[in-house]
């Protein structure tokens, strides 16, 4: 469901889906909890609760933790023994989060054991997605990115994507202006990377494509934010989730998950310093880059590896050269003869 | 499901939907029964049938009738009592009759009594769409065009669109030239229509825009006819079916049901015959398409409502100014002051 104001129909859409006594549950980016700023009081005002439902602000200082995870769906357990549904509003970090619980609902152990390709046994129970920032097509992809204890790696499954998404563009109007432009970047780079990998098929084409013109008319073309950017940024973020369907992201991607598996950097943020320093790689995705990056007047972090120890470094050149798939894409068959662990050294260095 | 080849893969999809002895139906357009010519009887050869999996070839030289939908569910209750599934793989007609079919067989009554919006009461079995024309954007949309006996509209609800899409653009490579071009314009027309109308949003926008471009890509840009134009037109009818979901159409299908109603014509030549008369309404789209028909070098027909009386005009005239969502969308709240009974008559005389 796409459109303004759709947020308001939510009571409607998850009635067939309630459950004798079992509560709906609502995880909730903790932006909107009170005192937050915003208009988030009024979004939280406006969540239909019955019953035993109950709102629970998710913590996404962090991105999201299997151990995090694992605890939500305990306590869910605990508490309710089963509910009728889990319902994500917030950004990417909450659409992983409520992916990853509604699974743990139903599948064994902790997630950590899922993390990777079809591991997942079990549908989740019932899960909704309701973006309130534009970029991660995290509302439509079929992963969850969580970090575990030995690798950042989403439980990728037919059972993982959302069962509804709401997409209200009026929900996305209140984000900040930085936090939204590392989000729009994030698809950005997923539709440079994908529209100029090795992996690609007419299907994630016409979608990446799509996606890649609404960035650039929100963030090249419009001389300042309006409904209408908002409107768009959403039409771009799905249409890049649809996108990673048949294709793959690549070196910033790649990269920027070493920053976060070590740092805690966000995905947003750590793939817009990656892209700073890919013009080897990218050269005209970077350029344009850089230039909305000056456009829209946002400050990119510089530095953030300096001090780190070797032990630190070697870290992260781990957790990249993990992403097999990414490098690939990016690179072709021969990736490790190019992106060797001394090249990679001198990349993390620069950041 | 998109790509080459992916058709092989429509075993193992249905194969968790198999309910105890009861069978898969394989609804096929009678294009591909034996000795007809095309690839048909490899396509056949590749349907994985099982137990007493069945295949029944439609006959879709009509548009698709209630009668013929309620005649082809009433004889799987007879021979089965109930199935696992309606398999349709077709064009159009074949996904229309198989989405109905589907329907039928949990909702009691005829067909015709469903013909409207949210009438339909129960979920249909599993169904699967597999296109093998592109354009009609019928694998996605949430209707079924039939014609009734006092109507020719769709059963649109929220249960009519398909369980499954396989999207495998070599299907589409044995359609002859002319068929694929009138199919390919219902994509374009569709587009031209929605985007000019009053009904738009960005969900419908962002798809349309993609649409028309991958039309444009086909009809226009390319020299001659390759795989990748297979591939394209496929998205495009996708994409094209996915606009509507927010905006509608406009006067080309208005038109075009009173012909396909009164004479039979189908859909995808019809909509060609009303395009080429309505530089009124849409004057850049009509050029572009009267540019496409010479570049493929299509006949389009002329004179087909020649002699007939003026019953017959007023019977079309009566079923296209049913539609009332389309000409408003494509003529705003007033229409009926622009579109009156004697202008539509006047148009009808042209075609």
């Amino acid at each position: 469901m796409y459109g303004r104001g759709s947020f308001d129909q939510l009571d409607e859409i998850i009635a067939p889906h309630r459950k004798d006594e079992k509560p709906m549950i609502f995880l909730v980016d903790h932006f909107f909890s009170a005192g937050s700023g915003g208009n988030g009081k009024s979004l939280i005002n406006r969540i239909p609760l019955h019953g035993n439902d109950k709102i629970i602000f998710a913590d996404v200082s962090y991105e999201p933790k299997t151990t995090y995870v694992d605890q939500l769906a305990q306590q869910l357990k605990n508490e309710f023994g089963s509910v009728s549904g889990v319902i994500g509003i917030g950004g990417g970090s909450t659409m992983d989060l409520a992916k990853a619980v509604s699974l743990m609902m139903n599948n064994p152990g902790s997630s950590a054991d899922y993390q990777g390709w079809e591991l997942v046994k079990y549908a989740g129970i019932y899960k909704v997605g309701i973006p309130t920032l534009s970029g991660t097509g995290a509302e439509v992809s079929r992963t969850t990115v969580l970090t575990g204890p030995t690798k950042k790696l989403g439980m990728n499954s037919d059972f993982t994507p959302f069962d509804q998404i709401v997409l209200d563009p009026e929900l996305t109007a209140d984000a900040p202006a930085d936090q939204r432009f590392y989000t729009g970047m994030d698809c950005y780079i997923h539709c440079i990377e994908s529209l100029t990998g090795t992996y690609l098929n007419e299907f994630s084409k016409s979608y990446g494509e799509k996606a890649l013109e609404l960035c650039r008319k929100v963030f090249i073309e419009k001389k300042q934010w309006d409904a209408a950017c908002d409107d768009m940024l959403m039409m771009a973020s799905y249409a890049g989730g649809m996108s990673i369907a048949y294709s793959q992201v690549g070196v910033a991607h790649a990269v920027s998950y070493g920053l976060s598996y070590l740092l805690g950097t966000k995905h947003g943020i750590g793939n817009c310093i990656v892209m700073n320093h890919l013009e080897e790689y990218y050269p005209e995705g970077v350029k344009e880059f850089k230039y909305m990056v000056e456009k829209n007047k946002i400050e990119i972090p510089h530095h953030i590896t300096k001090g780190l120890s070797d032990d630190q470094f070697e870290t992260m050149i781990n957790v990249s050269l993990g992403m097999k798939p990414l490098w690939e894409n990016a690179l072709g068959k021969d990736w490790e003869k190019i992106m060797t662990r001394e090249k990679l050294m001198a990349l993390y260095e620069k950041l």
